[in-house]
């Protein structure tokens, strides 16, 4: 049977990445507390593509995945992506899972656990000289009180659910779970799943009495990683689903310390 | 050329709703301040087709759209969808519209005008008898503060953005406006675009003396249909985007007058 | 510390449903052909309130969640209803389950093996008098050909990516393996996550020997269903991703054999 | 009453983006054929804040846009820009827009016209020397034969609906027109919202006769994009929602000549 996706093509341009998108497929990763953590993921796997090709393998991508979900152990992804790159037949090789990763936690007062989900993008690369780089978005949602509506009202304040963001690349491996607690210690109060009434009571007054704007929860965020030696590049968003608005407030702090 | 839709079909079995979906258009609807508006709809448009034959002609639902589109007038929609019956050669037909629609509204303190976009879904029907049938769903976003919350905690309280949905069907014609009014007034305050700061002042004040829970919300709007003779059918919800959980609170009354 | 939720309410209206909406939490669920399978779900959990109460005890649904979750038999989906009537203190009570469902599945010439992900929601009900109602909603991929534009065109066909959503109520357990595999036969073809060159062949070879409008898939799957007495009611509903058109086409056979 | 925002900040940290996100606002803007056209958009807008204040004035931002909606021209956007600069006390601004644009086309064979809707995005940036950034994305849906499945197969090739992205910075200004039918033609066939059989029977056989990978499609914008002197930068993304899968085929070729 012909193979359509190796004949030459003759326009003379190679494609920077070729693959399959939004695969949605069960995966195992690693968690700080219980070793791992089975959840699902949706997947996409790229390469590039020389300019004297017509076409990649596209079910070769399927194949690898096949092999690998039952673990994958993002502080040996390196293999994954040489093994892309071989069976491809490819200089570079990229992987991007985004998946909820679920942490434990317990309600300030009475302790009582819950899971909180928080939406991970990890993305992974490997060029023609087998250099990896990998980066990071974490998505955590906050509470935050509004310092102005504290300030200038007589009683109460509006407050809301907050998103911040965090796309981050490291020198060095660093758990998940430590990067989430620096964000959730950076908006006016944290949420949790699970909260009983004197629980909520501890967490409307200690967010009353941290009131935080979008622009201080980043720049709480960024007080945090700016002088880490660990932190290569990172870039922190926070968005605000104002309680008195219909649209959302919003800042961000870019540092690329390769960039300096 | 052969009119695959138009052959027979030996399955015996009649479809109850077939046609377009998702089509985006530009509409003009009515508009109770300023005569009509201009807005963008996502429209669907299905009619019965009868077990003998194959398909429907899906191409005509578009050039009906296409001569209706400059002006939708609900209260005329019944002329509409007569059309679609003959052109379809059908026997009941329904049409869909999901749009935004714009209310200006005038800032508390400051009276300062800015819109407030509102997500609506008009949907009309009409039967082999020519009955019409209509009912609309309204999302109206307001603000809650938590009456607990605010009980037991010494200082603040919390807060959050919540939607409220209200499906509806009606005797006579009512105007968009008056539902979204009645709804704002169930929250414990309203949402605005363009807020100054003694505008916020007097919202989080306003807020934080009139706590409500999602239960309190959909109670106020019952309050105000269950007795109003004009009014057949409703189903209110809300639904609060708490700001001290990853997970929203909702609660839900439906009353069907003529099921009682 | 006050109970607010308790608090007598005087407006005399009952709420059909209140509780926690989107809570995103790892779950296990029943496997035909390996026991069990976890996957991660959206759940929502409601129950009623009498007009007398002025709120629910919204953290009991997380606590009741947080003790079954590493185990959710949908066959024994009553005790789950009941344990959660009597904690909150209801009559009736409601849970909703969304979740991707993974099959594996063999490349038809290759027999490749890989997954395929099918979006699932299951929904449970006890009323006042324990009686239960489930309901299953099944969003099933498959490919479908154009029957009109094979006829009248020379060479090819239209196709594309369509969406058959099953909603149903059975009178017995019947594992959704079974009702998935139902419903992609009654497309074009099947979808795969893994095709060799040779499966790819037969799976196109086999569409265009196989065309079928929406209006036919939702009759082959009302065809399997209508007569079957362990099926108390079924709403299939058909979506094209018309690869014409940048909207849909749509079909729907709905029947309520209790309403007959 | 104080103003919070204008409060001294010790933390040393300045502030890339601040501003309002999400703000759904109708706007008009330019059309090539019929001089200008009403739609609804979804609006961000960011200043930089300096790292000695607090906090920034966000709702001036919507009194800007208040004076600005009724006729966004984005050849004259720097003008708004300099507005949002100055008021907010900034030296940088960002606009991003987001709306549906939609396009006259008429059918292949039978000339019948109908509506195409485009999703674009529209970014523009100053700096605090004044200079302007301006971007575009623009979403232009395309149909795609498989040329490996028209090859190995007897009869019949898989194709799809696709969406192709182009991110792209211009020297100078240039109608979306333009560059949506430069797009449409690299797909192996256009989509059309009203195409009568005659059409459908062109749309069929043109299609597969001109069978494109996701590779092709991007490989043949480049071709075009590659050596304009107007083209600063351009990413272009083809995406296929595979008929035959349950997932997506991508290829992207990105272009940087102020890199090269």
């Amino acid at each position: 049977m012909i193979d359509v996706q190796r004949m030459p093509d003759h326009r003379e341009i190679a494609i920077d990445k070729v693959g399959v998108k939004g695969v949605r497929y069960p995966i195992t990763v690693l968690d700080k507390d219980h070793g791992k953590q089975r959840t699902v993921a949706s997947i996409n796997m790229y390469v590039n593509l020389p300019h004297e090709f017509k076409g990649t393998h596209m079910s070769r991508f399927i194949e690898i995945l096949n092999e690998y979900r039952r673990a994958i152990d993002i502080r040996e992804i390196g293999g994954l992506l040489r093994d892309i790159k071989t069976r491809l037949d490819a200089q570079s090789a990229h992987l991007e899972l985004n998946f909820p990763y679920f942490l434990t936690k317990s309600a300030p007062a009475s302790g009582a656990e819950s899971l909180v989900d928080y939406d991970v993008t990890y993305s992974a690369s490997i060029d023609d000289r087998d250099q990896e780089r990998t980066s990071m978005v974490l998505h955590v949602p906050i509470t935050t009180v509004c310092p102005c509506s504290k300030e200038i009202s007589e009683r109460g304040a509006h407050n809301q659910r907050g998103m911040v963001s965090l796309t981050i690349r490291l020198r060095r491996f660093v758990w998940m779970e430590d990067l989430i607690r620096l964000i959730e210690d950076s908006g006016s109060g944290q949420v949790y799943a699970l909260l009983k009434r004197d629980d909520e009571k501890v967490c409307t007054e200690w967010a009353y009495d941290n009131p935080r704007f979008v622009e201080d929860v980043v720049r709480e965020v960024a007080l945090r990683l700016k002088d880490d030696p660990n932190v290569i590049y990172f870039k922190v968003e926070s968005e605000n689903h104002e309680s008195i608005h219909n649209h959302n407030a919003y800042a961000c702090i870019e540092v690329d310390k390769e960039m300096l």
